[in-house]
């Protein structure tokens, strides 16, 4: 393959053992799996799903959920707060019969879908049980109960509640990340001791989760999304190994600086996104790898890491030995910490073998 | 106008105030104006400064070179350390007998176009003058000296030195960036000392230090970018007023938070990115403002700033009293902190009048 600038690649074999694992994981615990196609974005990436039985998804805009319903989707959750500005393209997929699940946490918008979402939804409610990002916190059990009541009393179908339990980001280990997962199922458990909500399903979203979670006792569905390539923040918490992840940059070489053992690549913040984790006391933003012949690639160092974005440069920090063995124009590899910000940047995904794999861009 | 998603306006007549009052002090100034477009990155707002008369711009990659080179722009200095894979996209320009500037810091680089470049081109030396991005050492005389030696011995023309002071960028205020910017005129002026280089153009570049400078002795040429928007960065460092500032991300919101004085809106790290200042001992993403009528903005409360950015879910912290008088489907606008990699995001800026403004999108 000739790569002569940033080029966002996919190790497709990892992709699907990744969609393997979970796939699997969720029908020996007998979840529903509806995964989460905010990170990849990919028509051709969905197919290989579906060739998994899979029919349910979950989207986190409007603007997705019209793009795979262009490729057949049929079954979708919008799992974003409704905006209730996009009335008119919601309406008119339920029109052509899709199957749209929106998701509510407030009075205010129950009340808007009711009177302008004609034909019958789904309806989630969504619960906050200590991410703070958004939704109805778990204690506030007569909102929520207002809401169902209000939900009830419409042409609209109470479907369960769902969360994100985006916390487990900031857990540092396999413990934490269990430990929040335990308390989240068990607020949720509760929830359903409220009227009309007996049969309500729990949705629950989380990649580290979902990942290490080995018991799925009171959920009844999962969403995970980054799962299908990880990344290094992924890595970082134990929710993949390293080498798992099936995503990388591969990076020009343009300048080398032995003063400070530094590479300069072609491949800056609009081509990583600017998401970091500590490394060695430092912002890094990215391992660096070296490829094989077949692309498929190995983790030269760990020493050797992106310590610096700008626009479009990338500062490498590495050691002598890299900076000897490194030449300008040889292609260096960087596997991104926030694999769903990194592949948002790009229109499509190459393959190992040099194909093109087509995604969408919103904007 | 209607927006219905995270939408990035543009004040146009910020923009052309900006554009005319840097024009105007390259004139006063006598140095040459050859901007930066890798910021706006579209051919409708550079015929802005085609009407003002410039004919001479700076792109950042290959790719960019090219995009203008189809919008007639003659005479391109690609300010990015020469990547030898792209060899036969500048040969081909050049084909097209358009004038390509490059840019070298290394005998490997010079040795590669030398051989492979086939038309003449004029060739910058990349001086480090104290940012550590990328460049050789303005200390590192003997090495400056065998590259103009080797760019002499060849059919290329050595045109000058050319430095990007992003340092400015660390500065706290306008005597910090003033005094980076004369240091760095000082270091470049030092290096005219060298045999063949007597004659050689000093080219800056860092929107600061061209938005601040009242003195430009020492400067040929100057090649700001950033200043066609500014951004908050820029705002904080004090190279512009906040009312200079001429884009703005308009945002749906989507959900309010009481307990936490929390507005969540649809504008996430993909409409953004995650660029940050510090403000009030906090992460800052962007500070809010409010629409008039006609589109154009004000500041409401320097208490209302975007704290939290996920994917697509924006955190906005703010007051009780916004809260009240905010409502679920209203729009909020963002004042982005770095503007350039916030306009890279979209594939169109939308004006005020609502007209779509495309511009290039290089993934």
């Amino acid at each position: 393959m000739i790569i002569t600038k940033p080029t966002l690649l996919l190790d497709r074999s990892k992709f699907e053992k990744n969609v393997d694992n979970m796939t699997q994981k969720a029908e020996e615990n007998n979840v529903i799996f509806r995964p989460h196609f905010k990170t990849h974005q990919s028509l051709e990436l969905a197919e290989y799903f579906k060739s998994k039985g899979i029919d349910k998804i979950t989207v986190s805009s409007v603007t997705m959920a019209e793009y795979f319903a262009s490729g057949g989707w049929k079954d979708i959750t919008i799992a974003f707060p409704f905006n209730i500005l996009e009335i008119q393209k919601v309406n008119d997929m339920l029109d052509q019969k899709f199957k749209i699940n929106l998701l509510v946490e407030s009075l205010e918008t129950m009340t808007f879908i009711i009177r302008h979402v004609k034909k019958a939804c789904d309806i989630y409610i969504k619960i906050d049980t200590g991410n703070h990002r958004t939704g109805i916190s778990a204690d506030e059990k007569s909102t929520i109960q207002e809401n169902i009541s209000l939900i009830e009393s419409s042409h609209h179908k109470f479907k369960g509640f769902i969360v994100h339990a985006g916390h487990t980001y900031d857990a540092g280990n396999f413990d934490e990340i269990c430990n929040i997962n335990r308390r989240t199922i068990k607020k949720l458990s509760e929830l359903k001791e409220i009227k009309g909500a007996e049969n309500a399903l729990i949705s629950v979203g989380d990649t580290p989760s979902c990942s290490l979670a080995r018991n799925f006792e009171g959920i009844d569905e999962i969403r995970p999304g980054n799962f299908v390539f990880y990344d290094l923040m992924q890595a970082k918490i134990g929710s993949c190994d390293f080498d798992q992840i099936a995503v990388s940059v591969a990076c020009p070489v343009v300048a080398k600086h032995y003063d400070r053992n530094e590479i300069v690549v072609y491949c800056g913040a609009v081509h990583l996104s600017k998401d970091y984790i500590i490394h060695e006391n430092e912002k890094c933003y990215g391992f660096c790898v070296e490829y094989n012949n077949d692309m498929t690639w190995h983790n030269p160092s760990a020493y050797t890491f992106m310590r610096k974005l700008s626009q479009e440069h990338g500062i490498i920090k590495s050691t002598r030995n890299v900076l000897d063995h490194t030449k300008i124009g040889d292609i260096i590899g960087v596997i991104p910490v926030h694999s769903c910000l990194t592949a948002d940047n790009y229109s499509h995904y190459t393959a190992l073998s040099g194909k093109k794999i087509q995604k969408m861009r919103a904007m």
